[in-house]
């Protein structure tokens, strides 16, 4: 075990796309747990979208990361060092543990996790916070029928790549946008999406139309901007849109692009609604385990891309989200050879 | 009776906003009713921003207007001609006759109405297709709770007069918008607003700081632009927004200006829905019970600008609701002595 804890700490907030200039690489002892604190060593972390509002000032869903702070991130790691009585070493489990190698913890909002029911940058995944964001933004908030209609953005990224699994389990139509030729044969060949519409080439307006005759029911949207207003011209009557994210938008430095076409709300009859995935903490384990029941039978398929080079890696592989590089769950492997 | 049935037939589709170009004035004989019609005389006509919608080609919520095709318009009048066995000579009707002296009817969706209980142009305003739509959207979407804070735009016009009435009926705190002193007198000392912003002289987001100081449950969106923007930043957890119109933008001759705040919804787990109220038709008579309750007991007030001017007029006075110079329903008298 390394005698020193490499973080990655908020440095500076960043206008538009964050840099090196936003960053601090801290190397501090690794820390020793207090009664009722566990130590993790952290072997995953996760990269999110929403990291970069965390970035920003301002009160949102969560406090912003504050200037100087770890860098918040979900994480999967083992224990290997406990005075906490719900954990002891060995344990592999999975919490907000941040951009470092070692986290030390009180337990709050830790939970465990199995590495033989399946690997653990999975439990970052479809068995993760990106998972349940999928299966309740979908299921809760879009209220998919049999036969609907349903249209994801963002479709090869982590979240949106479930949502249409989940949503094509559920019986429905699943049309995905996507950038590029392999992530679309990805959506539609390996994960059984009904149709693909790569928005880097396609006119999507003019796709949905094709491939959504009878318009859209549930519009699940990750990347707002001009898609999602391609998306209003196509929806069905009573449609539900699910506003998950909007990474088109995240590092604008001017305004957010608005909906320009929201007023198809009225003409449809539709609503377009946001969600937060904290809110659903209390229903984890009833979507854990329908999640991790469709991982066994094969219906479900999570995918992972895990990239090394440790946590100092964070800065440069966190813009692979912003570029679209990543398909699946974007990882970033920590620890043993690494840190 | 006349022998001359003066009409506005749409000419020419407007950009912007419309002018005398748009409208062909048409004298018709008045028509003679077959088996099963009705003749109408109108007296009233009422003045809706959804008409600027109808002017436009492309399909919506209901089909454009036809170029040569009499403007749709609700209207009331008297039952001057029959013979359909539900309407006698004398009734007093509602229905979707034109913008014309005198319609023919087959009796859809015509309704007859009882001038004893009320002024002709109160079945227009409050108890007419204005203050159904307010009630619906305000009850149906909006779903207000006792105790609730809910902001209306376009406060002082035909819809948002009535929603506020309701909402503080409801025992909401109401909160409206509207442009200039009077507007803003009249909402507060007459119609029983608890507050009121008037978004010519203040700034509408530091406005709604002040009075919503809990967030907005409720946003009753009549105006859309910059309005909805700023309601946007206020909103409280889990906040409806009623996309119920946008007289800011019906002539725009640009892009609709969408809502650059939209990603408040996630921020506050918060929905905007859109909503037609042709899809209340089944329960008119319920929301017609309640409403003529509240205008018997006062607690619901219906104010009618009542133009003169006959059918003629209609292009100047439509031009009055989107200068923002009416207050309250906006109608046009029909009729003897005008026509």
């Amino acid at each position: 075990m390394s005698s020193t804890n490499t973080q990655v700490r908020l440095a500076a907030r960043p206008t538009g796309l964050p840099d090196e200039s936003n960053w601090s690489i801290v190397e501090e002892p690794v820390p020793v747990p207090d009664d009722g604190e566990l130590l993790v060593r952290i072997s995953h972390v996760s990269l999110d979208p929403a990291m970069r509002g965390w970035m920003n000032a301002g009160a949102s869903y969560i406090e912003p990361v504050a200037i100087g702070e770890v860098m918040r991130a979900g994480a999967v790691g083992e224990v290997v060092g406990s005075r906490h009585p719900a954990f002891a070493v060995g344990d592999y489990v999975n919490g907000a543990f941040g951009v470092q190698e070692y986290a030390l913890s009180d337990g709050t909002g830790v939970s465990k996790v199995d590495p033989t029911l399946a690997p653990l940058p999975t439990y970052l995944g479809a068995l993760g916070m990106t998972g349940m964001t999928a299966y309740f933004a979908l299921l809760d908030v879009g209220r998919p029928k049999e036969g609907d209609t349903v249209v994801v953005s963002g479709a090869a990224g982590a979240v949106g790549s479930v949502a249409g699994q989940i949503a094509r389990i559920k019986g429905c139509r699943v049309i995905g946008i996507a950038g590029g030729a392999s992530k679309c044969a990805w959506i539609t060949d390996e994960l059984g999406f009904d149709a693909a519409i790569d928005y880097k080439r396609e006119d999507v307006a003019a796709a949905l139309r094709e491939h959504a005759p009878q318009g859209i029911d549930v519009y699940f949207d990750n990347v707002g901007g001009d898609i999602l207003d391609a998306a209003l011209t196509r929806l069905a009557r009573s449609a539900r849109i699910v506003i998950c994210g909007a990474i088109s938008q995240y590092n604008a430095t001017g305004p957010v692009k608005g909906p320009s076409n929201y007023l198809a709300l009225l003409v449809a009859r539709a609503s377009m609604t946001g969600m937060v995935i904290f809110d659903y903490l209390q229903r984890f384990p009833e979507a854990a385990r329908e999640l991790a029941g469709w991982l066994a039978d094969g219906s479900l398929i999570s995918r992972e891309e895990v990239v090394g080079g440790g946590v100092r890696a964070f800065p440069q592989v966190l813009l692979r989200l912003f570029a679209g590089e990543n398909t699946g769950k974007l990882v970033l492997a920590v620890g043993d050879g690494e840190g």
